[in-house]
């Protein structure tokens, strides 16, 4: 059982060292820690580093051609140094750490208990032998803390050994590629580095500080402490270990009182740390796993995808969940629609308060977003496409600020969270000024056609495929704004919002145009999807994908050609409000024209296809992007894993698969389970309680594992059930 | 009617330093020097500098985010320092330049000869007084040559006098202004500057290179010739005037040949020059002026317009006209569309020669267009939207590239060039490659509807009006491109192309779609025009005009809102193909959702009015562009003229109040003057021969100032008379 938890080294086909950094990341949602080995034997250039959730670098975005209300500021994840970094002396050996010899044994994610793994035997050139064990991880306990346990067995020899860690107090970050616009682009950099009170304070130009400390430690001595690194020396005896820790304290960006650090750093016990890891970790697993039968390595790739969702999500209700978690640098450490549509249902299902801290961050940012509706001449609130400090920081609008479809995404995301947990008061404390402030912005920023059928239009958008911009009424957008009006006329009437407003939701919503071609029987991406030339697919050659690095935009906008499900997200998010053979219909034609350049398609295709029985067309393109950052599937992993791609190979198992799907009052699941599974069998938390889905072939079996009398099992059919939840008494 | 030509200081409301810079510029097309007064006495800051036509500095754009196939380089027309700043020194006098009191007698643009006079009483601070007399030109006899004489009279004492020069090496622009896209963007600078052999050589990052000399000559004493300077020193007796002339060479960047140049400055000669500008320009007024009775102030400003055409179009087939002439740094020096449908009819019509080199820079830049196609991964030719070099340098493709109407607007250049002046030889030799060129890009571009009816159609465009961006078969563009598919049928059929694609471009052409409202009975601009909100212009401050420095683009283009004429101008350029009705509905339609905040604007509105017989609007509508630059209109004129809507004032008069229209074989002529115009004369070159035009109130009369056979003219009615051009034998 364990091993189906342990991914080690030897397991994986890519050795590029900075692949296995990513792959190996350790964080907590607040420090993320990307390192190589301690004595790394890998080919390839290392791009090690410690990220801050939320902190980041700012500068103006040059633009070569300016014009009003586009974003003006960058915002770039800082990538700190790596904080893992130790070196080993033997006391009275000339020969240094890189003339020894080295075998490393053991290298390893423990994803059970939140750890790194690592053990060496070494040999210096005088000929003196020991083993070296390295337990890492970044703490779930102190959010602010990373651990580094070294246990050391000379073999043939005693002595004093030193162990020094070299923090550079200096900030790199990856060169800027000017030809990859989703890698990372401005140069990350501190303003200002101080050293006070024992205290590193590193202040970036968004004016935002940190404060940073290391601490080495062992019983036995007192560390020497300097001004730019710290040390110990320990005594060893020949065939008896001798461990120490390293632990690295970073605050929180809006943290500024360095007393509550003190104290943390003074009670540091590292048998604490680790042993409220693992319980963390075990609790996490009781609640979030997924069991697959059937295909061991998809089991470790389910477990490895759900494992760094947990770890890399923003936690503390002032932070969200990067693109790249706390990973690496690409996207720059921004966070995007990603989050509500393809990360947030497994916690909302699964790990609901990690959910409503994530929501909560939005609910933080929503003065930047009425700003920027204001900036956009519109009343309401617009989210920023992509950002940290909440401004937007998309320096090209058509597949940016356009994409104004994330104002409903994140409507739909508080949304679900309210049916899925029952959690109203959130809603009420936090979540409904952000529904009504997105509902505004529709209501100003959309238009009643003047034509002769009183219909309520979107014009001047783009959805979520990048390959068609600046169109009018793009069907997702539409359905998801009119989703968005709905649920603020809910909460309007719930709230008290005035009868007027709420009437004028109501009516946009009601008459809101979904584009549908009544000949073709198919909806319209939108109103002139269905007039573009298709795309010449015999003619590109295979080496011209992804679209987007061959071809100019307008080029690829002008055509029939989708980057990724746009539609059909919105078939897949409403299952309820089209039959089987619309979708069929739509996924057939749509298919054809979708290229799954983005990673967040794949898994919309695999749900839609589970759910009209083309079960062998679901496990296939769940199967394609299930082990993406195991795989190196798109070549890009050492720049951080694609955390929406780990998202939706859940929605994949559990919307596609389980065919989870949830209606007014009811939760509907049916088995759509492909021949290559034998068995899945996973948990949900509805309403608070934990509920037991299993799934075989010719069956699925739902189960309370705690008591809800507002939670009811109905075995609908063998391969059918449901759970009714029954209104609240309250 | 001299004084009709000259254009003074005192007439002029606005004293600006750089706006009178800009109005007093004077140019040969390859120089233009621009200045204040030798002894300013204006306010405000100066910008004085020497362009030369087609010599610039590039480097890449950066851009906020990246795209394959965007513009790589920005391309900046350099500022050299001004040419004709020279210092004057009274030997033995103390006080100098600065300290003198000096009183501005002469400050004069003389049109009429292409100069610029200026004379000054000066009085010492010990007491010697003396006047000073100026004429400067940029020769027209040798383009090469700038020229100053200076004239200085003593009248209450005697001495040497020196004049030196100080044409400061190093180069300035002005400031980056980023919040106005209008103006100039980068900092234009020089690579290398080197003296050698008594010629700087100035070198561009761009390659180029001019080769650059200056001579003082009074012919008594020899001048001093430092390295960075060059001074004489003449004697002056009291009374007597004493002559001095500043000469300054300075090579096109294609001129490597300094022998040529040497060989100029060796026979320069003030009197030839000068007697050479006098001849070039009554030549010129010959052929192009126009008369207008009934408004002096008008008639001077007419003069003004065509007088800066004139002098700012590039004569030597390898450059343009910028947008500003070679008056100012606005646009970077760019070229645009504005030449072939702002300028060019001017030229075509009175200077057929000018119009002639400035087609053939378009060939000159047909590999780079072609380039260009094929990097867009099309067929054909696609001409840079702005440009000095011919590569792209328009660094907001929605705004830019997307205008692919350049293409058609550049064929619709030689069409015209070619029926107006016959010179068919010159669209054999060079001419119709661009037009293959460009029909083979539309065919290449464009595509044939999925749709029952058959209909080409060209998707993903930008038309002139920069308010609708990125959308479906815009009306002018399909117009233009249908246009210029039928001439490449002409002339493939008359050069043996083969057949099939002659076949193809007709049949294209021939199913060209037209976005009409049959409901409406109005052409639509595209697609969706009609499908978008109006523009809130009740809720409109005007202070928020122009709307681009005050609307984010999505939010502009989601409405229905034009920033210029747009479907109005296929129909100002092909009145043949529309009803009287139908311009009449249309222009109601357009001209209420139209801001005018393109100088382009409102030319196309008062030629459709004049014709239209709404001949106060017409008058209004060339009233309010006609003296743009005169009276500061849209308060940008310091940054240089509004080249294309001089060239539009020409177009309101000849298109407009005197009806010009071309069809197959024959021009016809209709008499729409206002009743604030008594007269208007002006004279038109067709087919080789010059013909006179005259209008008053209830009459309209034509006449063949030179005998051609070829050339009938008929009266059709007091107010209507047309010229039948009668086949050629050949």
């Amino acid at each position: 059982m364990k091993q189906a938890f342990n991914l080690s080294l030897e397991e994986l086909q890519q050795r590029d060292t900075r692949y296995i950094e990513t792959l190996f990341a350790l964080s907590n949602g607040h420090l993320g820690v990307r390192r190589p080995a301690l004595f790394s034997q890998l080919a390839g250039e290392s791009n090690p580093g410690t990220f801050v959730n939320g902190f980041y670098e700012t500068g103006p975005i040059t633009y070569g051609e300016w014009a009003y209300g586009y974003a003006e500021n960058h915002q770039t994840m800082i990538k700190l140094p790596n904080s893992h970094q130790l070196t080993l002396e033997i006391v009275g050996e000339t020969s240094q750490q890189s003339d020894w010899l080295i075998n490393q044994t053991v290298y390893e994610l423990q994803m059970d208990q939140g750890l790194l793994a690592e053990a060496y035997d070494v040999t210096t050139q005088s000929g003196k032998q020991f083993t070296v064990e390295v337990t890492s991880f970044v703490s779930l306990v102190e959010p602010d803390v990373s651990v580094l346990n070294l246990t050391i067995t000379p073999l043939n020899f005693s002595g004093d050994i030193r162990i020094s860690s070299d923090f550079e107090h200096k900030v790199t970050a990856s060169e800027n590629n000017a030809i990859d616009p989703r890698v990372a682009k401005a140069k990350s950099q501190l303003a200002q580095v101080e050293l006070a009170d024992n205290w590193l304070k590193l202040t970036a130009n968004s004016g935002q500080r940190i404060f940073m400390s290391q601490v080495l430690s062992s019983g036995a001595r007192e560390p020497e402490v300097g001004t730019k690194n710290i040390a110990l020396t320990v005594s060893a005896k020949a065939e008896q270990a001798v461990s120490l820790q390293h632990f690295t304290l970073i605050s929180a960006p809006e943290e500024q009182q360095i007393s509550r650090l003190a104290a943390i750093r003074a009670e540091l016990d590292y048998q604490r740390l680790y042993e409220g890891q693992l319980t963390h970790y075990q609790a996490f697993w009781q609640a979030s796993d997924i069991v697959i039968s059937g295909n061991s390595v998809l089991q470790k790739g389910i477990r490895f995808n759900l494992f760094h969702l947990y770890q890399n999500a923003g936690r503390d209700g002032l932070t969200n969940f990067a693109a790249k978690g706390l990973t690496g640098e690409g996207y720059e450490g921004h966070y995007f629609w990603d989050t509500e549509m393809y990360m947030l249902p497994f916690f909302t299902y699964t790990q609901p308060q990690i959910a409503k801290s994530l929501l909560a961050y939005r609910c933080s940012i929503l003065p930047q977003a009425k700003a920027r509706a204001k900036k956009m001449a519109q009343k309401g609130a617009l989210f920023a496409w992509r950002t940290i400090n909440g401004e937007e920081a998309s320096a090209y609008y058509p597949a940016g600020t356009a994409q104004l479809h994330i104002n409903a995404d994140i409507a739909y995301g508080f949304q679900l969270y309210e049916k899925v947990t029952g959690d109203s008061q959130f809603i009420q404390e936090k979540g409904a000024e952000v529904i009504f402030a997105t509902a505004r912005f529709w209501l100003s920023y959309g238009d009643w056609s003047t034509s002769s059928e009183p219909c309520f239009q979107i014009n001047g958008v783009t959805g979520p495929d990048e390959y068609t911009a600046l169109v009018n009424n793009n069907y997702y957008t539409n359905k998801m704004a009119q989703n968005n009006l709905y649920y603020a006329v809910e909460l309007g009437l719930r709230y008290g919002i005035a009868e007027e407003e709420v009437a004028n939701w109501q009516a946009a919503a009601d008459h809101m145009k979904l584009p549908y071609d009544k000949e073709k029987e198919l909806i319209k991406q939108d109103d002139t999807f269905f007039e573009k030339a298709p795309w010449p697919f015999a003619e590109t050659p295979k080496e011209n994908y992804p679209l987007l690095l061959h071809y100019h935009p307008m080029v690829i906008y002008k055509h029939q050609v989708s980057k990724q499900a746009d539609g059909l997200l919105a078939e897949m998010l409403f299952p309820q409000d089209y039959t089987k053979e619309q979708i069929i219909r739509d996924y057939q034609f749509y298919e054809k024209v979708t290229t799954h350049d983005s990673s967040l398609s794949r898994s919309v295709f695999s749900i839609l296809a589970s759910r009209t029985g083309q079960t062998e067309k679901g496990y296939h393109y769940f199967m394609d992007t299930a082990l993406m950052d195991l795989t190196d599937l798109q070549g890009n992993s050492q720049d951080g894993i694609h955390a929406a791609n780990m998202g939706g190979s859940w929605l994949s198992l559990i919307y596609g698969f389980a065919g989870l799907s949830f209606g007014k009052q009811q939760i509907d699941f049916a088995n759509h389970l492909p021949k290559e599974i034998s068995e899945l069998a996973f948990s949900l938390r509805l309403q608070g309680t934990l509920v037991k889905v299993e799934l075989k072939a010719g069956g699925i079996q739902l189960g309370l594992l705690e008591p809800n009398e507002r939670l009811q099992v109905v075995q609908q059919t063998a391969d059918q059930a449901s759970i009714i939840i029954k209104p609240s008494d309250e």
